[in-house]
């Protein structure tokens, strides 16, 4: 009888968190335990001088139905790591807890490859998302309340663009009329919610140095236009140091650890369309800091995570990728390559050469920036040996090192090949990191060269909505800012249909969204959705508690 | 130069959480740190039988703007009883965040008689009110998403009478309409959001003993009517458990200390007008058995907090209090005799001999439960030795023991007297404790003997709409519930501007709310608003953080 992700990791013997804060080598003062196997890492504290260790980017082709495990070899090649080298730290993003409702399937890897304790950290884990959307709709309350009380600063009710927030998923709240109910119960206007993940707040925590640039970062958001159409920030508000005192905490990353003890900082979690997609700089700064390796991973396929981790997270970090490692299944290329997904198991050769083609562009892609690749191929039964040796061939005729690995099954011992392959590739020279595109660019070539350089599209199409926002970019000096392009992750285009690596296509920006306090735009490509629904059965139907407190159903 | 209170408290050489535990008699393997100044306390794994400790409960008089200093004296009156007896524990409510924003004053008393660290606590403490808030929405998403997938309990949309909540001062949410913007986005209805600690999740978590009983009463919990006019609940929707599994955390009590050190458990809370408004069965209960003495106290005066003590949670926790201590100052009850509140400082026999009848009326109301009374002067330098020997005198009259204190300046120190005399008070042998009302009167029976014997009103009106909640509480066999009156705090009406001891007054009832999870009726009169809002200069404007973590302007 195969055993559930959560019956693997409620079976798992932890170790005391203060015991992998110590092999971590964080000292015990900065060690703030959530009980006994969660803790916050106060680096603010930490004031000793250390040098980076490497950095091992995991990525992926575009997901599929068919599941690809990026965030389970992410755990077991940091356990492969932590046993070849002594010194290995996991950097990943936290969970929201909205979709543990919804859908099953967490954010903390699978099998032998999880990092624990499961079910905490897919709740309430250390409160930073509790912390955001607190902090989200404190701002919301004080910008409806300047209003009532007399909009002293001649906020346009109608140019809001500050959003409330609940870590949950729930359709009903994506567009509502607030304010209703007479004079003492605020100015009626429209509204919406977004789920917390999505909120600018979660990006700005994720790209804050510190406390002191987190407070610059929200002091500088933009909340609504002036009647004069001028716009209004946080800053003009005073209420910066408020919304920054709720999220002092937030900002500390949380340890955790794998099933075999490796340290894991899993802090931040923003979505990777309408934003950046990676967790917070200062946990994979951490890891760099306190450990030769630090893993860490970028939301859904390369051409938007890894991508927006090249471009707009390592200006922030100070540090590029040593080796970035694609994540693929054969089933999931064969789905590329046009198979049905009730067919997966069956070989399909001709299927896996077509789909091959997508994790070749996501290898050329990452290939432009000079930094080294490897291919990792996460397992499954139906795999066959003539599928996995062609699959060989054809990555390695480019070159590229290709690895096999079990980590499901096997947990570290199931990526020891992978993290040999990583340590080889780390330790190669390699030419300078090589960046995208010049923020001193206009926004429409940034656009234009992430369209045509990783995208492999040859046009851009801009919708009024879209070139009335590119004026205002301009007219307000925003337009130096890096792009952060919120497309489908199913497709290279915006037609979540169009899978494998399509080329001469178009893009079709439909609007752009400015976001001082994270320090991007951005333009919105399709249609996303920024509060996601439960289906018709919710996972919550099937989740449940006993009297000792032992939860069942959650995976 | 006097020190603000979060300059008292940041000051404090706290002791590490584990040394307060051991204090406190927990044993290590019972205590989960959050931080190094707090923890929970996983009382569920506690399979110790311990006798229990006294009881005191601190209420006081109808509360003024002239301030009482009810948790401040309680806090005092913990230390005053730890360094006398050497085994107390304090057991407060928690908290709420979003008036922390709105209004300087905080919940963790003041000067040198505050539980600490007040910063904390009033901020996100240990994320009870957010798992609240979590579980609350979530449930309001399962109900709206159970109409959205095809409504198999045919819930009429228009009757949900479960609301979204947010821990915030949000006027602009009390009265919204969701669901808008076509058909995959929700069925569009009116709703509202409550305050988190005015949702029925706060009032059912600070009832129940166990997770046991905590999941029989979320799956009790009537959210709505069916097209057939029949009660549908959370149990009808089988999400009692994912509901469940939110709070099994926040169902364990939080331990902190006072300056002084002295164990405090801080649960729950509870408004005291629409919910009951004690701090949590669970920690009352810890308190009791861990200490020989528990210090307690209700919400507002004692004809909401102390009555609701009395009559919904004495029953449940399974142990009446030992002695009541009635908080008064002479400030206020000169204020309730008729002086202005700007001319409270100047000395006023008259006006106090007519205010004293309020703090009368609230002494013969709890001895009428055969329960000890102490009242318990919170002093202040304008009082004058004339009106201090004239209310001494007063409340001597009735025979019962009156005792100044000053703890906002001398800590328990300053109520080393009242220590003494509440010591004297427990230990009297005292008539079996009275109930007020049998559970098995009529609703109007039970409401008209609250209005008569604590209210002193002669009259009860009841609206149509009252009139036909009455019939519906009947026809569903909810009539023997006690019951929860949602009156002005200010007042023994339900008029707020009607001071001192008011009779032949008629009490107007407005509206019953069923809370069948909580296992109370709510009974409203006049109008109370269950989403506060933020005044013109919130202390959002004033609170800042340095880029050292360090808070500022919080109280």
């Amino acid at each position: 009888m195969m055993k559930t992700d959560i019956e693997i990791s409620q079976a798992a013997q932890m170790e005391p968190i203060q015991k992998i804060a110590e092999k971590a080598g964080f000292d015990a003062a900065i060690v703030e335990p959530y009980g006994n196997s969660k803790a916050k890492i106060n680096v603010f504290e930490d004031h000793t001088e250390r040098k980076m260790g490497k950095l091992v980017l995991v990525t992926s082709i575009n997901p599929t139905p068919a599941g690809e495990g990026k965030s389970t070899v992410s755990v077991g090649l940091a356990d492969a790591l932590q046993k070849l080298t002594g010194s290995t730290m996991l950097a990943l993003r936290e969970p929201s807890l909205g979709p543990v409702m919804g859908m099953k399937g967490g954010a903390t890897g699978g099998g032998y490859a999880q990092v624990v304790p499961m079910d905490d950290i897919n709740l309430h884990f250390t409160g930073d998302m509790h912390a955001l959307t607190a902090a989200n709709n404190t701002l919301a309350a004080l910008i409806d309340n300047h209003i009532q009380q007399g909009n002293d600063l001649n906020i346009e009710p109608r140019s809001i663009s500050w959003k409330r927030a609940l870590d949950i998923n729930d359709r009903a709240l994506r567009n509502v009329v607030i304010g209703l109910g007479g004079r003492f119960s605020g100015v009626p206007r429209e509204d919406g919610f977004d789920i917390t993940v999505a909120s600018e707040l979660m990006a700005v925590l994720c790209l804050s140095k510190n406390l002191h640039d987190l407070k610059t970062r929200i002091n500088r958001i933009v909340i609504a236009n002036n009647t004069d159409g001028k716009p209004v920030t946080v800053g003009d508000l005073q209420v910066g140091g408020a919304i920054t005192v709720l999220l002092k905490d937030a900002l500390k990353p949380n340890l955790v650890q794998t099933l075999e003890h490796t340290p894991a900082l899993m802090h931040g979690g923003p979505f990777a369309n309408i934003a950046h997609g990676c967790n917070s700089v200062l946990a994979t700064q951490t890891a760099l800091k306190y450990a030769d390796y630090a893993v860490t991973e970028a939301g859904f396929g390369a051409d938007l995570g890894a991508e927006k981790f090249l471009d707009i997270k390592t200006p922030v970090l100070g540090k590029t990728p040593d080796t970035v490692v694609i994540v693929a299944t054969i089933r999931a290329l064969k789905y590329n390559g046009g198979q049905k997904l009730k067919d997966l198991t069956n070989e399909n050769l001709e299927a896996l050469k077509n789909g091959f083609k997508n994790l070749q562009r996501h290898i050329k892609n990452m290939q432009s920036y000079n930094v080294p690749v490897v291919v990792a191929i996460n397992q499954f039964v139906s795999d066959t040996e003539d599928e996995i040796k062609l699959l060989d061939q054809l990555v390695s005729d480019m070159g590229v090192k290709i690895v096999n690995t079990n980590v499901w099954e096997h947990g570290g011992a199931g990526a020891s090949d992978l993290a040999q392959a990583v340590v080889e590739s780390t330790t190669e020279t390699h030419d300078d990191f090589k960046r995208l595109y010049d923020n001193n660019l206009s926004v429409k070539d940034k656009i234009e060269t992430v369209v045509s350089n990783i995208y492999g599209g040859n046009k851009v199409e801009y919708s009024s909505k879209a070139e009335k926002k590119l004026k205002e970019i301009d007219t307000n000096g925003w337009s130096n800012l890096p792009i952060c392009i919120a497309k489908t992750q199913y497709s290279f285009t915006d037609d979540p249909k169009k899978l494998g690596a399509p080329s001469d296509f178009t893009i079709h920006v439909s609007d752009l969204n400015i976001k001082t306090g994270a320090g991007f735009i951005v333009v919105l490509t399709g249609n996303v959705l920024t509060m996601p629904g439960l289906p018709k059965h919710p996972a919550a139907l099937d989740i449940d508690v006993d009297d000792n407190g032992k939860i069942s159903g959650l995976f």
